[in-house]
């Protein structure tokens, strides 16, 4: 693992730089230039060089970078050489789509047990799981090895649940609903949020 | 406008900074500092002061930023001063969830259509539209000022609808799908990828 400290921004990077070298493996390549990489990304080589230069050398000037090679290191590095088991909480469109989601596959998740709070929908099978009641959210977690849930509920709901979240052993939560929410600083927490991609785009338009 | 060429890498994070002003403004706050939105992002204050200061003087040393003229600042910046109106391609759990998605009002964004291919759809009503059928995608798409979609297709199908979008003027497109869309240098794409925010995540487990 690293032994220096990285900036949080860079880390933000690398898993989009897995994805993108998945995508090439994917596709039958074996080797790849920050250059390329770049141009796929909207980021310059440069700044990738020094990104992936924080974790070690991956590639020397001109022969490219191995795929496969840093494909491994890059797993390793965010912790996804295993695989995560993952709560989602809330049964609602997007809670569906998620138990059945496509791009968890060898990218280090899946999904592992889902939760609402809606006697109509408590017990009834969803992309192959009963849905469990949130009642009893706290306890089913704590007792289980998942340390890391998927937030789907309302807006209004969204901090109650993610407070249970952490009481029950969650570290690190993916918060859907259009909220910021206040958790203890240990606790890892990123937002799916439409506006601000959408946002970035409107910049260019 | 900004006058000279700011690197994307600076571009993404003001959407974040405008939501987390937002957030602040909702909370009833007048002022604030760097130094609490780098608490609040896991960004650096001096990260953010460099961000901002490319687009001009926003606050003074000591005395914080005015988060009303720096929320009305950031949206003329990123171009969400109007409302744009987008399309939804994919009447899913995904697509259904968008079109009634609180998380757009006051963003800058209003779902003005939704599109499917599959016959038992089209037509029914979904968050109050309409579904349209995809056959008509790029005549109805052309004929509104529709600019930006919300691609929630199946990944298989991701591609060629992405390029029927294009086709249709569409300038901007969120992708849901886990696939790497490729298409002319000048659309933008952004990507709806949870694995990359979890991966994010485990990289601090």
């Amino acid at each position: 693992m690293a032994e220096k400290v990285i900036p949080d921004i860079v880390v933000a990077r690398l898993p989009i730089y897995l994805r993108t070298l998945q995508q090439l493996k994917a596709e039958g390549r074996n080797i790849t230039l920050s250059q390329e990489l770049g141009e796929m990304l909207g980021i310059s080589a440069a700044q990738i060089r020094k990104d992936l230069s924080l974790f070690g050398e991956f590639g020397k000037q001109g022969t490219g970078y191995n795929i496969s090679y840093l494909i491994d290191r890059l797993c390793e590095i965010l912790n996804v050489g295993k695989e995560w088991e993952v709560a989602v909480i809330g049964a609602g469109d997007i809670g569906s789509a998620l138990v059945s989601y496509q791009g968890f596959a060898n990218r280090g998740f899946r999904v592992n047990m889902i939760f609402d709070k809606n006697p109509e929908k408590i017990g009834t099978k969803l992309g192959g799981f009963f849905v469990k009641n949130s009642d009893d959210l706290v306890e089913t977690i704590r007792s289980s090895e998942i340390k890391i849930a998927m937030l789907t509920v309302p807006a209004e709901n969204a901090q109650e649940v993610a407070e249970k979240l952490v009481e029950a052993g969650v570290k690190a939560i993916l918060n859907y609903a259009p909220i910021y929410l206040k958790l203890p600083s240990d606790i890892r927490v990123q937002y799916i949020d439409p506006s601000v991609h959408l946002q970035h785009m409107t910049y260019y338009l």
